[in-house]
């Protein structure tokens, strides 16, 4: 089977299949292995001050002759400089995210760059639009790390965005397998945006406990913590605990943000302390059975989808 | 086309579609109009006296042919009476939800009637497999009404149900449109159960009020209350927020059980008190453009699911 649709045409891809903008894991080795194996790599700005970006970027482009992106989630403090670098480096794709998507991407498009921005519901997909960028992706409330107000889950949220806006559309949040990359293509996205199964992969930063700890994970395990301040995506652990108590005796705001301090996520995700680190991961975390490298989880991906194929054809007789 | 699968065999209907049995919307009127339509219709028990269910058995049989169903809520107060007198009715078909599917599978299955138990996590669905159940709902946090503790969403349950029971699986949560039934198919359910769409259809017993409030509804309009006591999807509205205010300064179970008292379901959605009734309803509101005949639904599920299909297939080209 061969994939082709906007997605593949618009990055110049292979398979509509992204990988995720991370912090602490999506560094030029993952954004350059999953672009070499036909996806699109993304390096995660969102963890890295600038001079590291360019470091990445450069590696990237070393290590693959394919297109792959950068994920700059707009609220970083030196988003300015972040930019900047990304166009002096011609990087091909850039994906915005939690911020306006007015404020970048006239200046990203007017050098060239492909621009994607994230999105979590009608409101900001049609922002979005208005402001010119190539593509949405629509990410749901099963997604890990920072995450919508409203909870719209993925189901709910593709049929959504689908009706609101003709852009190309990439699923996100949930998704981790072949037959999930079919039910997302069924619901009318053309490419899926998938993080936590490559977060655990050989190639991501991420620290060897905390991948460990990721496919250790079951039903349950993670849930939404922090919505007085930015709702996130968690594994459960001693620290998650102690944000759950807090909310359930009525915490505010401020007292949440005192909780969280600085540096967590590093803490938990690049360093591997599994008690106080804020470890951010989505739903499909309970999908993931093994730490395996990119070109394995691709093989897997593909083949799962033609088996989901195969089967959900198994139903339907044509009368036609 | 035509869908032929483990689930329209079973239940002996055309599409593998299911109305949710839900309370104070489905009587006799909407099941019939389901079963006639070629789907499988279910009276939901749960907001009927056994004498009242005895009647609306005795209308569904007068008024449709094909195979119906009663979903009974375990913790019913007056279960085993309902459960009796589905055996008495001969109704062939009966979903149980919230309790153990171990108290009545056997009694229902020898009496020759086919048993469907609604799960929300892998252990449930691995006890009503147990249990000897004929098949499974999967039901997501997306789902109207009440709901599981994990929060897991139908993008990310299905898989991980389908993984864990070889059982005939039906995905619930979110589902409204022909395009989210080809993705439950995608994800390897063989069936889907809609609840809010049914409930806001021409043949529901909801009142007026409450039917025009779902249709005007839109993302983030929902949200999951009352955590502490039992999980329940509720549509924004006065009583809704008093929750939430309650729940954000970190109220208990008891103070939520005193904040909602009795008979506010019955008030909202079968009396129409918009302000301070229980508002019963799934995300899939956002999807849900008008009131409709059942009549109607069918045709735009199945034209909908056509399209869908069909667009998918635009996206793959076999190579072989």
């Amino acid at each position: 089977m061969t994939l082709s649709n906007r997605i593949t045409r618009l990055f110049g891809i292979r398979y509509p299949v992204i990988q995720g903008g991370m912090v602490w894991c999506s560094g030029w080795k993952l954004a350059s292995a999953v672009s070499n194996a036909g996806g699109l790599g993304l390096i995660g700005a969102g963890s890295m001050r600038p001079q590291v970006l360019r470091e990445h970027i450069q590696q990237c482009k070393s290590a693959t002759s394919n297109p792959f992106g950068v994920n700059i989630p707009l609220l970083y403090p030196e988003v300015e400089e972040i930019v900047q670098i990304c166009i002096l480096e011609k990087v091909p794709v850039v994906f915005t995210s939690a911020g306006s998507p007015a404020r970048f991407t006239t200046l990203l498009k007017s050098a060239g760059i492909t621009v994607v921005h994230v999105v979590a519901n009608i409101k900001f997909a049609l922002k979005a639009e208005a402001s010119g960028v190539d593509a949405l992706v629509a990410e749901g409330f099963e997604a890990g790390g920072h995450n919508g107000f409203e909870e719209t889950t993925t189901m709910t949220l593709i049929p959504l965005i689908r009706q609101a806006s003709k852009l190309p559309l990439i699923a996100a949040g949930g998704i981790a397998t072949g037959s999930q990359l079919l039910a997302a293509l069924a619901l009318g996205a053309e490419g899926v945006q998938i993080g936590s199964r490559f977060a655990v992969s050989n190639e991501s930063s991420a620290h060897p406990y905390f991948k460990a700890r990721v496919i250790a994970a079951s039903e349950g395990d993670t849930s939404l913590s922090m919505k007085k301040l930015v709702p996130v995506r968690l594994l459960k652990n001693a620290f998650a605990e102690k944000v759950k108590e807090a909310e359930a005796r009525g915490a505010d705001a401020e007292e949440l943000k005192d909780l969280l301090g600085k540096g967590r996520a590093k803490k938990g995700m690049f360093e591997g302390d599994l008690v106080e680190g804020e470890l951010e991961i989505g739903q499909a975390a309970a999908l993931i059975q093994r730490i395996e490298s990119v070109e394995e989880i691709f093989h897997d991906l593909l083949s799962g989808f033609e088996m989901a194929k195969k089967s959900l054809d198994s139903n339907i007789s044509s009368d036609y």
